[in-house]
């Protein structure tokens, strides 16, 4: 995996870069749609491509370690035959999703015991079986473990955490470098940067990270439950150390103006459950504020979806209809949300990059922000 | 609307035509999606033109009626420009979702009392009502509303029934003849051929039916509980008397099997929710046999969906990957099937009409039923 800076805004710390990876090339900033289980919710890989444009889609570990398993995954040729998505994958660690859905999950120091939430079946993640799975799976650009606390933890706790997430990437780092790419092409390991909202330990983490040199650096353990403009502040505290000649990462981040307000900050990645979740929920983000299709206000409205919408779905689908498939609980109002969103975030950072490239990133963000977050 | 007989076998009296609506031609024997309130669930309009070549779909008039409510439809202007499909439209008159979905519906003369499923509102269908109602939906061909007894009545129920079923066909077609297309393009209105499993109920209606000279004329009440090989007969015993000149639509047949039976004894259109029904069950039919996608057995076939496929899903996806997806839960499994069973159905009537046209129907038919019944 390289990097290239293409450019720095003169007004903010915006950038714009071209990773390139051997599944193909990544414009950033860039926004990584979520594909839980080898699948972005309700959404073709063929559509993925053509219609929502995306360069590179997330799959979960933890998902795809429990479904379809990785012995599938390691006869299929890994995950890109499998799903046959041809474009880049990263994946996360599965960390986060031991936390967040399984259940008697515990922390020792040689890893994370859990059970399945679907089986109950017991099974233990470390540092250095992460990097193992994720080869299997064939990521292109695999995450390493770490704990990952809510964003109300104290510093004491916080302190401890860090302190178990810094060993085991010592440990993931090793094995990363003692392994090579599963499938012939090349995986890289980005290490996170934690410490919760605590300057001191976000800057002894982003130390760190940074000393590693890896291909690209992660900011994780942000938009868990603290204010975004702690989560604003933790990324300026960690971008001035992270090397500006590799990718930052901003883990599971967010709405359309976090995403804008990160970009700022200089973070040149961002992934999000949110367009296709709140997109299955019927609220639609668009360049010119949220709609929530289940509103009886969108009823007798015949206007395009998005009469400027970046996908054909924006043209082809009236808000009435779609008003009315959300009504009914039509499959087709999840599909049609999960493209027009995904299209959406796809268009944002594309703008993004142009008006960083253009030199007037930031007059436009802060008009762009204002109007993303108007309800419709 | 205009039909013209192309060809009809020399060994059975399968027909190929062409009939032309305002919104295009229909080239049958054709098959007809089901799109319940307005969408083919799970399906895209433009998968329904570009990848499953339909060339007609269904509405349900009970569904569309109570959501989005036939106020909201004619104010988009009809059907079409409410969902933005451009290809015909036919739509069933309600009374069979009025006796299977409804809760305390009753029969009088006048028409079918009834509440609605979703809020138990109350409503009255009468056979110049649905007619009213079809023609601000803006189908292209619209139906007559019947009463469709169970496939096990006794000839007296049956008997007494097709007396209604009679009575109101003559007060739909009379409301049908004094009224005009709603939006300036000609619609259809087909009587329907009641009878049970009685042959000579189904001459008496046949009769009736045909004396009207409709553009169409269609044949309900079966697939509703009785064997196969009786619908067969009602079939051919009722096309021995509607007009050859005149499309005949069996409603809601059904596998691919009774759909080759049907074209065999002269049936020219035919609709199911079956393919998507199903699909979304993971069932998948084929030119080869019947596969279950939740079996285990797909879970390391990483052989293509349908290697001879009529859809790029059957190419572009494998088996274990559909297999995995519906293991997961996941919506783009739904997606999937729906496409390819539906593009599979129309694939089958399409090389129906090839080999009518080609004169060798009846060898390729026989050999055709035997593989669409396979399990694999
Ligand atoms: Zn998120
Ligand atoms: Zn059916």
């Amino acid at each position: 995996m390289k990097f290239e800076l293409q450019a720095t805004d003169k007004f903010s710390n915006a950038r714009a870069g071209l990773i390139t990876t051997d599944h193909g090339p990544i414009e950033t900033p860039i926004f990584m749609p979520v594909g839980t289980v080898g699948s972005v919710k309700a959404v073709h890989q063929r559509e993925l491509d053509e219609d929502i444009r995306a360069q590179i889609i997330l799959g979960n570990t933890y998902h795809l370690y429990l479904r379809p398993g990785i012995d599938i995954l390691e006869r299929a040729g890994g995950l890109h035959r499998f799903n046959g998505w041809k474009k880049p994958i990263l994946t996360d660690s599965g960390g986060f999703q031991v936390f967040s859905l399984s259940a008697n999950r515990k922390l020792k120091e040689e890893g994370a015991y859990f059970r399945s939430h679907i089986d109950g079946s017991k099974h233990l993640f470390t540092p250095e079986g992460v990097v193992d799975i994720q080869r299997s799976i064939g990521a292109d650009i695999m995450m390493a473990l770490d704990e990952c606390p809510s964003g109300t933890a104290d510093y004491d706790y916080a302190k401890k955490s860090l302190g178990l997430t810094t060993r085991w990437l010592q440990r993931g780092w090793k094995r990363y470098k003692e392994t090579e790419g599963r499938y012939g092409y090349s995986q890289a390991y980005f290490p996170i940067v934690q410490g919760c909202t605590y300057a001191d330990l976000r800057r002894e983490s982003a130390k760190t990270v940074a000393d590693l040199g890896a291909d690209g650096n992660a900011i994780g353990g942000l938009a868990v439950g603290e204010p975004a403009e702690v989560m604003y502040d933790m990324i300026e505290v960690v971008n001035e150390i992270l090397p500006a000649d590799k990718p930052r990462y901003l883990m599971g981040v967010g709405t359309p103006a976090n995403i804008l307000e990160a970009i700022e900050r200089g973070v040149d990645m961002m992934d999000c459950v949110m367009p296709t979740r709140n997109g299955r929920n019927g609220m639609l983000f668009t360049a010119h504020g949220i709609m929530n299709m289940r509103n009886k206000k969108w009823a007798d409205d015949f206007s395009p979806l998005q009469e400027d919408g970046p996908s054909y779905v924006d043209r082809f689908y009236t808000k009435a209809y779609v008003r009315h498939l959300f009504a009914a609980q039509e499959i087709l109002g999840m599909q049609i949300a999960s493209i027009h969103n995904l299209a959406f975030y796809l268009w944002l950072v594309g703008e993004a990059r142009k008006h960083i490239l253009a030199g007037d990133f930031k007059a436009w963000k802060d008009v762009m922000v204002e109007r993303v977050t108007r309800r419709l």
